[in-house]
C-alpha cells in the first residue's frame, strides 16, 4: 500500500480525489499496489465532503508521518505552496505539483534539494496541464539536442484570439465570455499579459536548454494590443494570431525566448489549435518536428498529469532520476531584438492594406529583419504615419 | 561507462551509431555516465565505415559479454530477430527495439522473458517512429482508463492519400512517386494493404486495453480501393482521407479495433495531418483527447527513439517496469461490424453525387449505422445499382 498526501482541496485538489477513488484499479495495476490518498490538508469547512475524514487542518502532521512518501501540492504561489514543498523534500517525501510559478521561480533551488534527499520534484502539470510534455521531452527525446520550442501554452488567451478571428467579437467582449465560461480569471493579468505563458516557456527552457531563465529576463507581450481589424486582417491572408511562447537554440550554444502575439499559417499544426487546447511544438536534431497537443488546463486533466507523476514516484524505486537543469548563465540569452524575423505591420493611412500585405506575403518587408532595424526602416518610410500594430509572423 | 551493442546496421542501424557519436556529449549527460557501442552485428562488408572496428559476425560475441547491459534490435522481422532478442533477454541483457511485427505477433511472450529477467524490453519507436507515444501512454496517462485511439500511423500511405488529394494524382501515380522519394518499397504490400497500421494498432491496443490482440483478428482494410473521385469529391466536401488505425473502448470493459481508409474533417487536426508525417489521437476519461504528432518513420527519428529507450534502460536501474499486456481475451473484442458510424458511399448513375453528399452531409443516410446495416438498406434502395465506394467518416 503507497500512500499519498494532498495539499489544498480546491479545483484540481478535488479532480486529484476524484481520479484517485474511481480510478482506483487502473492506478493499482500501474502502481503494482493499491494507493491510498491518506490525508487532504484544507482550511476550509469540508465537512460535507465525502473526503471530510482525511482533512487535516495542520502541514506537521503530513510532514511527519512516515507512511505518506509523496506530497501533491495543490495550493499554488510561492507563498506557503513554497515553504511547505520544501519542508516535504526536506522530510524525504517526493512531490508532485501543478505550480508553474512555483516551478519557474523557485524549480532550480527546490530540484537541488529533492536530488540532495534522493526523492523526486515532479511537475508534468505545470506546462500544458493534461498533456504529457515534459516528460516525453526530457526522456524520449533524451538522444537529441532540442533545436527549438513553440507553444501555445495558455488556454484563456487562445480561447479569446480564437474568439476574436472566428466572430469578429472584440477583446474585451471575448475576454468578457471567457469569464462567464470560467475559463478566464475575475483577474486575468497573468493570462492576458502573457505571465503565465512567460512561466512555462521558463521551465520548457530549464529543461530543455540545461541552465535556469528567470522569468524576469524573458521579452513578454500579452493580447492586449490584438485588435479586431489585426484579427480580421490575419484571417482574411489564412493566418490566425497566436500568443506563441517560443525558445530557440542560437550559435555557439545560446538560446533566445520570448513571449509575443504572433501571426501563424492556418494550414500549420499550430494554426489550427483553437479554443482553449493547448500545443507545443519542439524542434530535435535528430527527431525533427513532434508536437503534443491536448488540454492545457481543467480540472480533470490537470489532476490526470498530477496522479500520473505520484504513480511515477512509486514506479520509479530508485531508479536515478536526471533532470537537465543548472544555474543560470546569462551569457547564453541573447535578447530576441537581435533575432530576424518576418513582420506584420499595420499603420493609420491609406496605405495600410497593401503595406501590411506586402509585409506577410512578398515585396521588400517580408525579409527576415529584427524588431529594431524593422521599426528604423519604418520610421524612415513612413515619417509622421501612426504605426497600429506590429507582430512578428511565424514561418 | 554503459555498453550497448547493436543487431543490424541499415538504415536505422546506422541513424542510432551516427547519434550515439554525434549527440555523445548530451547521452552522457542523460545517462550521467560516458556511454559506448561496443559491437555492430553486421553480416555485409563494413570495412568502409567509420565503426568497421565495432563490426561482429557471431551474436554471441555479444550475448557472452557482461560489459553489454543492452542490445538495439534493427534487424527486422521474426525470423533471426526473433531469436536473437530471446537470446539477449535470456543471457541478461535489456532490449530496445523497433521491430512493430516482432512486437505485435510475439510481444507478449517476450515481454514475460524480459520481466522473468529482470530486464526491459522497449519498443517505442515500433509505433510512430519517433514521436513521443508508447511511453507517454503508458506513463503521463497512467491515471485514465484510456477510451479511444486513432492513429495515421503509415507514413507511405498517408503521403499517397495526401498527393491523390492535392494534386488530383492516381493511386498508382502517388505510389510511384513516393518510391521515387524512398517513402514506399520496391514491393509496397506491407504499407499500401494495411499491415503495417495493423500491427501498430495492435501494440497500442495491447499496452492500453491489457490484453493481447493478434494482428489477425483485426479487420484491416487497405488503401487500394481508395480512386481520385474519392478524393476528389472529399476535398469537395471539406475532408480528407485517410488510413486511420482505430481502437475504442466498448460497453463491459470490451473495446474494438479496425484499420481502414476513412473520411475526416479537414478542420480537424488528424485530418490535417499530411505527407509522410504521423499522430495519434488519445482519448482518456480524465485527460480528454491528446494528440502527438511527428515524423513517423525515417532514419534519425526511429533511431532518436531507440537511443531514447537505450538510455532509459541504464536510467531506470532497478525501478520497475509496468506493462500492462496480459494474455489474449477473445470475449473482450468487438467486431467492427458491430459498431455503427457515418458512412460515405458512391456509386454508378446519375444519383451518384447527391446521394453520397446525403451520406455526409445530412439526409438519412447520415445516421450512424453498422456497416452491414448500411449494405442491406443500400441493397432494398438502389436494386441493380453498382456500389463504388463505401468509407465509415469520422465524427
Amino acid at each position: 500500500m503507497k500512500k499519498a498526501a494532498l495539499l489544498g482541496c480546491g479545483i484540481v485538489g478535488g479532480g486529484i480525489a476524484i481520479i484517485m477513488n474511481e480510478n482506483a484499479a487502473y492506478l493499482e495495476k500501474s502502481a503494482g499496489e493499491p494507493v491510498e490518498l491518506k490525508y487532504i490538508l484544507e482550511l476550509r469547512d469540508c465537512s460535507d465532503q465525502p473526503w471530510a475524514d482525511k482533512v487535516v487542518k495542520d502541514f506537521a502532521i503530513i510532514e511527519n508521518d512516515p507512511e505518506v512518501s509523496v506530497v501533491a501540492e495543490c495550493i499554488g504561489g510561492v507563498g506557503v505552496a513554497y515553504e511547505f514543498v520544501k519542508r516535504a523534500l526536506l522530510a524525504g517525501k517526493s512531490v508532485v505539483t501543478c505550480n508553474k510559478q512555483l516551478i519557474a521561480e523557485r524549480g532550480l533551488e527546490l530540484l537541488e534539494i529533492a536530488k540532495a534527499q534522493k526523492v523526486f520534484l515532479l511537475f508534468e502539470a505545470s506546462v500544458g496541464g493534461g498533456i504529457p510534455l515534459l516528460r516525453p521531452l526530457t526522456n524520449c527525446l533524451s538522444a537529441n539536442r532540442i533545436e527549438s520550442l513553440r507553444g501555445i501554452v495558455n488556454g484563456t488567451t487562445n480561447y479569446i484570439l480564437t474568439q476574436m478571428i472566428q466572430c469578429g467579437v472584440s477583446l474585451d467582449a471575448a475576454l468578457a465570455e471567457a469569464q462567464k465560461l470560467g475559463y478566464a480569471e475575475a483577474n486575468p493579468a497573468a493570462d492576458v499579459d502573457g505571465i503565465d505563458a512567460l512561466r512555462k516557456i521558463c521551465i520548457l527552457v530549464d529543461l530543455c536548454f540545461g541552465s535556469n531563465l528567470p522569468p524576469e529576463k524573458v521579452p513578454t507581450e500579452g493580447i492586449r494590443a490584438v485588435t479586431t481589424e489585426d484579427a480580421q486582417f490575419a484571417d482574411r491572408m489564412g493566418y490566425a494570431i497566436k500568443l506563441l511562447a517560443c525558445a530557440a537554440r542560437q550559435d555557439g550554444d545560446r538560446f533566445t525566448a520570448y513571449v509575443a502575439p504572433q501571426f501563424i499559417k492556418t494550414t500549420s499544426l499550430l494554426g489550427n489549435v483553437n479554443g482553449v487546447m493547448n500545443a507545443v511544438s519542439v524542434t530535435g536534431n535528430a527527431v525533427g518536428e513532434c508536437l503534443f497537443y491536448g488540454a492545457g488546463a481543467g480540472r480533470m486533466p490537470t489532476a490526470s498529469a498530477m496522479v500520473a507523476d505520484i504513480l511515477d514516484t512509486f514506479r520509479r524505486g530508485n531508479g536515478k532520476k536526471f533532470i537537465n537543469w543548472g544555474p543560470e548563465r546569462p551569457e547564453r540569452f541573447v535578447h530576441p531584438d537581435d533575432v530576424p524575423s518576418r513582420w506584420y505591420v499595420r499603420w493609420s493611412g491609406s496605405c495600410s492594406a497593401p503595406f501590411a500585405a506586402a509585409c506577410i506575403t512578398e515585396g521588400t518587408h517580408s525579409a527576415a529583419v529584427t524588431e529594431p532595424m524593422l521599426r528604423s526602416a519604418l520610421d524612415e518610410m513612413l515619417r509622421g504615419v501612426e504605426i497600429l500594430s506590429v507582430f512578428r509572423v511565424c514561418d
